[in-house]
């Protein structure tokens, strides 16, 4: 019996596995770090690193699918805006950061990557200098992909939590259209999850609106419309792309507040992320989404995303040495 | 003509300059990571650390002043309860930790200390493993004493603003008493700061009170009585130093709400944190606090707590090698 999701896996796991019996020592990643490339597991940076000592950094994460970059110019797009507003100046400009990150997939011969760029403020803080005067840092990664959701959930659905113990950092704080690594309210969203017996955490923004999970967007779908808050969330790539599959789907998209009380009133409901792509949510706070099941509007979404990796007009081919 | 700040600062002076004609290879830090020590700007983490990529992490840092260790059991009472509530596990213990720091301490010469100890959560994170799987790295680190506040600004006071372009993350998303490393409201208040002039910003909690700003907590003077914010903030071990010493000084002492009103109408102003001890505000979003000069209650409580570093119930010397 096939799955819907069967096109895309069966042929991902084949490549995987051609990954994993690969004598290419960067296989299982590498890093680009002090003008060197170091396979992943042996990349380190300086303690004295204020992207470790204050999380003073941003980052974005593209995927290569299939041998295919997706939409890396976006990604590249919104990481040079993040580092605009941190004040923040990666020392390799974007031809470059976007060269080396084709040239490390390249040798690396994965073929389904989880791609990262990070530019941190480097040894010198801004309490003691000034922005301008700190030297900032930029490290790249390539590993294998990554899921925030296993293939087994995908089929089947997997269970979340609307926290109740913890709420979304607000924008006015930190502002979560800058990609950053503080995912202190996501740990405690996933810790209250686990403990409720439930996988993922939606967070609200403490004010009876949902705002997004541990590293994904949250879209909800009522009466054949697809819901996400506009506001106080990060703008995602894989949730813009499914935004602008839906005319095509025949759906109407409502970006705008999302009440915590339609959660639990939807007719399906899915996260989207860039590792992972759409993941059905089958299950809110114990009790089944719609009749339980991956329903039919997650399930057309699902394949039109990944079926969007081959369009030449949001990816390219990467030539593999 | 001398300053209040004096008998401090020029013995300080004077053990710095021993310090930087020492020979002592580890004179300028070293940090304990994987079972080593290494000089501080050698060492180097993993970049796959989750300290690092989802700051999931806490820490603490006592200081040593003088050759002898200030409070350095209420820091480890207060990292052991941080690493509960995050149901993180050094992997090793607070005998051993106590230890090294000290052994540390003596290993490099260091005479006036910043110390930190730091648990992350390792190369696993929860997102794909329960906590109780993922294997946390402690790293330890010494280092010169920093200085939140240089000399000059001590004396003659410094200037700070009330943030209005960003608030205090609030302790509905990330708990504020967990010492956590999770900066960027702080380094947005900086910004803010620079951009207005000034050197230090007061967040509030987005409700009108005060909270703390850029590591540290704020205290207020108004008719002999300190007042400090009860909640959503850092509980400082400084800050508790010189709550206890103000009986002695014949202050009163106000724990709760701080409305931002307040700190407009205060007679004196400072901050209080172990990386600069008490640290006079003298302007507030560019008008003098009280009569623009440091005040005499600051000046009482400089002092005493500074001399309180030599109080054998709350330091301890260290036997240098």
């Amino acid at each position: 019996m096939t799955d819907y999701t069967d096109h895309i896996f069966v042929a991902y796991r084949r490549r995987l596995a051609e990954l994993k019996a690969s004598t290419n020592p960067l296989a299982q990643g590498l890093a680009f770090i002090d003008g060197q490339y170091v396979p992943i597991h042996e990349a380190k940076i300086p303690i004295l690193d204020q992207g470790f000592l204050h999380s003073d950094l941003t980052y974005d994460v593209p995927a290569v699918w299939d041998g295919r970059y997706f939409r890396l110019d976006d990604h590249l797009d919104r990481f040079e805006e993040s580092c605009r507003r941190l004040r923040l100046h990666s020392p390799i400009g974007r031809a470059e950061m976007r060269d080396r990150l084709v040239e490390m997939v390249a040798m690396s011969g994965i073929r389904d990557a989880y791609v990262m760029m990070i530019v941190t403020r480097g040894l010198r803080y801004i309490r003691q200098y000034a922005p301008e005067e700190c030297e900032n840092f930029c490290y790249l990664m390539v590993t294998p992909f990554l899921w925030v959701m296993d293939e087994e959930r995908q089929k089947k659905g997997a269970s979340a939590i609307i926290a109740r113990t913890v709420r979304r950092i607000p924008p006015g704080a930190i502002d979560p259209q800058v990609k950053n690594l503080q995912w202190g309210d996501f740990t405690r969203g996933i810790l209250e999850a686990r403990d409720r017996g439930a996988m993922y955490p939606i967070l609200t923004d403490g004010d009876t609106n949902i705002t997004e999970g541990s590293g994904f967007n949250v879209v909800l779908v009522k009466d054949r419309t697809l819901f996400t808050p506009r506001k106080g969330v990060l703008e995602g790539v894989t949730r813009k792309t499914v935004l602008e599959l839906a005319a095509g789907l025949g759906l109407k998209v409502h970006l705008d507040d999302v009440p915590v009380g339609l959660a639990y009133g939807c007719d399906e409901l899915f996260f989207v992320t860039t590792a992972g792509g759409v993941m059905p949510i089958s299950e809110l706070d114990g009790k089944p989404v719609g009749n339980g099941e991956v329903g039919p509007i997650t399930k057309q979404v699902w394949k039109a995303y990944w079926d969007a990796h081959y369009d030449p007009k949001l990816s390219f081919g990467i030539n593999y040495y």
